[in-house]
């Protein structure tokens, strides 16, 4: 799979939710929630629509109620569709 | 809460299982699972053990298969009792 050039990228980030943000290669985004069993129940969201997907974000979870979530696509070396249609289905949780 | 001393600290990580090691303020165990499945899975353990504990670590799931670990005493700005009692609870999962 190709990586998305800039504006494809630009273009994608417009049809998610606020919050997710282009880091280089990575699309981001962090989440506050209201305690710690509340991560981890997203956690467990995410990661049924990953392994859905068969594509596997990192997840950052730290100081007792925050999330990061990272997405990328390392065999393309870059963001594809792949990266931007996960984005999506956490959106969606 | 007091944070332990270094000898205390040299001392706390001899009983707990290969693989800790500290790193300043924080006590860090990188794990590598046999996949996404299994890694979420043990986050799952690990976060029951935490809120037994009232203690959350820091958990960083990466590149697929791998777990992160980091215990701290943010209270205490540094290592305590707790966080080698939630290691310990972490090493009989």
């Amino acid at each position: 799979m190709e990586p998305l050039t800039d504006p494809e990228i630009e273009a994608s980030l417009a049809e998610l939710a606020r919050g997710w943000r282009r880091d280089g290669s990575k699309l981001v985004r962090d989440l506050e929630l209201e305690n710690f069993v509340a991560v981890i129940a997203l956690v467990d969201r995410i990661a049924e629509a990953a392994e859905s997907a068969d594509h596997h974000p990192d997840l950052l979870i730290h100081d007792y109620r925050h999330l990061r979530v990272e997405l990328s696509t390392h065999s393309a070396g870059g963001l594809t569709a792949r990266d931007f249609s996960l984005a999506a289905a956490i959106d969606a949780l």
